[in-house]
């Protein structure tokens, strides 16, 4: 990478983007040949909004190459309660760890914050702004499964919110892929994410109100959660959301290598019945959380110091 | 053990029971043996009802085989709170860990999980359901300082609710001893654990009111919290509670090699004059959960390929 | 030390203060060298109240010595809830760790507590107590900007409560130091801590209630936050706290090599345009806290069979 901080996947080059995978290939496939190679490294993790599984996988990825972590806890327990800036509170623990992961509800938080400390910083979610280790897992999980060009990819639930799609969608632009967004037209991808998307390759995009045209054509699904909270009532919550539920009939109509994938939790949009089929990658996709942000890490550390040989 | 969960103590054979106590045992008299038995190994801790000594014990285990934890936090900072399903969370979790600790409000609930995992599952209490681990700390003082033999215990104060006294009672129909039962009425234990301990042994078991008739024939008194929660009013608590606490002047009539257990915390059920006498097997009862918790994640682990040398 | 916990400031001798200080120096030019020091131990922590860099830092440093910590977490989710006593709380941690670090809102409670346990105890502060590792990281630090002897120190803001600057007074007495401290009227020293100071030396205390006269002669000035809740209204809050704040205007009387330090959190106390100049040593001394707990928890450990080569 030719930063020192991973703040969007915007600023990471194709090239980049194919060398963190790599990476992140070659430790899935021999964990034992890292399991030391960061001993005596710490990684600060600041969360100011709750996660469970970036943080966990950002803390099994580190421990995974020997590392260990160092955790400001809740925001309820922490300083930030008594007034403190975020620019004070990553000035304090840089002092503390070899590289920092910050979550911030405040879209700009993690480049601000990046700007006061030396140590590299990882951005984990910076409000509506980006969450790039869960763009490079997808791609890792879209490129294990279906390969990254040649691709027709459907992207599904809510594209308005959710700066999982919009990260995604952007960083596919670097390959040869087709993107299909399907949403009822209230969540549909905000103008100005068409337009950027338009902006960064020979527009290769397309929106539907439904699934059913596009299905047979698509090598991989990526279905997103559809919120309650999205709509004025319950009735017409249920009636739009029940629109962009999979199950194994809708599948019918779909290849038979289709992958389908999830940022996760889900909660109804895929039926349990998909889980045990060859379609289900969304288990690999939380997993390969590890092997991805472990190839980060990795890069940014060894970059700074922190690796035992270069 | 025969499995590769574990979710009751029902599910060892009493050869099972002792090769788990002779391996903490072994542990116990050379923790340095074993310090880096794990190193790399990653336990996952799944608390979603708070706990302390349970928690940090199983901790504390995991630390000293030379492996590490990764904590999915409190259920109020975790994906739970959007919907998840238990299934959902253990299949994302064991992507990050070799070994999963669940602790969950409901009884069953380590059983449907350990059913969605590949890596072992151990049951850290089961709403009202089973608790091996305390259980197999239980024994194991049991067995440091009075034999699991030819021995006769008192399980004292609230009986009808509380696995641990459940568990406790069920293992101990795997050796030779006789059980006294001694709560007031409105707390004895349930009749169909009095009918499942007959169904498993020849009966050596008896129920009594008061501590005062048994009292002289115990090796040991396994004394529990009488919770306020359970009268309905607060002088009904405290005058039945009074019935059931142990202080030096009681202990007149006891034999000079008593031992006493609770499973702790405790509140006013054991004086703390008893603190300094020989009777008192609490805290050493406390701390053997780190022994017997390394020797039941050492066979767990080395079972399932985690182990430097099996 | 002469002690196997350290419960306050006051019971080391300036020797003692010297030994530690000379440690955390060596340490913090080669961390190399301890990296591994104690590996396989565990450092217990107790935070009976929210803590961010003192929790942290603590944790850092036993990481950073190869050790590792198991946490009681938060009082809502532990045994304490329960009606378990502090003492029967210690007694069982003590079973898991290897040293015990004790925070709690009670005065006396790190006292009572090191009474029931025979693995060291650090007191991370008690209430309106001692907070001795704060101490010993404010020393460090005004050694290595302004040397501890022939020092003219100016302590500013809220003098009548806080733990910190009462504890960093007395200890300062140790050395040939003149203190100057500058607050509101209502918020000055208790006339106990000042009548301990004077027991304490020959004595070189003053009191300002503005620091304009006294600021061209200090080494050091310490800044604390004024909060706004010990004011009977917001505008009178806002007129006092005015008074107290440091900015590069005020400044400009001060010594070129005056050295402004600060406990942190600060609020309004510091203008940020003071953080890049040669002044500021608050974040620096954040900072300290890790070689200076290295150093003391170094001490206790080895002095208690924890340490490699002692």
């Amino acid at each position: 990478m030719r930063h020192d901080h991973l703040i969007t996947s915007k600023q990471l080059s194709r090239a980049d983007i194919e060398a963190i995978l790599d990476r992140a290939a070659e430790i899935d496939a021999d964990r034992a040949a890292v399991a030391d190679r960061h001993a005596g490294s710490l990684l600060g993790l600041l969360f100011f909004e709750p996660s469970t599984r970036t943080k966990m996988s950002f803390e099994t990825a580190m421990k995974r190459l020997g590392g260990d972590v160092v955790d400001m806890g809740s925001v309820e327990s922490s300083s930030v309660k008594k007034g403190e800036t975020l620019a004070d509170t990553v000035r304090v623990i840089e002092g503390y760890a070899d590289a920092l992961v910050l979550r911030h509800p405040k879209q700009g938080a993690a480049k601000m914050a990046s700007e006061y400390v030396d140590v590299p910083l990882l951005n984990a979610g910076d409000g509506a702004g980006h969450h790039p280790t869960q763009t490079m897992l997808d791609l890792y999980t879209i490129r294990e499964n279906a390969g990254l060009d040649d691709l027709t990819i459907g992207i599904m639930g809510d594209l308005k919110y959710g700066r999982t799609v919009h990260s995604l969608a952007h960083a596919l632009t670097n390959f040869d892929t087709r993107q299909h967004f399907i949403s009822p037209e209230s969540l549909q991808l905000p103008r100005e994410v068409i337009y950027d998307l338009h902006q960064a390759q020979d527009a290769q995009v397309r929106e539907h109100e439904t699934l059913e045209d596009i299905l047979p054509s698509l090598d991989v699904l990526y279905v997103t959660r559809i919120q309650q909270e999205r709509f004025p009532d319950k009735d017409e919550y249920q009636k739009v959301a029940g629109e962009y539920q999979i199950d194994k009939r809708i599948l019918e109509a779909a290849r038979d290598d289709l992958t389908i994938m999830h940022p996760l939790p889900r909660v109804d949009e895929i039926a349990p019945e998909i889980d045990e089929t060859e379609h289900a990658a969304y288990f690999e996709q939380a997993h390969n959380g590890v092997p991805v942000r472990m190839a980060l890490l990795d890069l940014l550390l060894s970059k700074n110091g922190g690796g035992a040989d270069e």
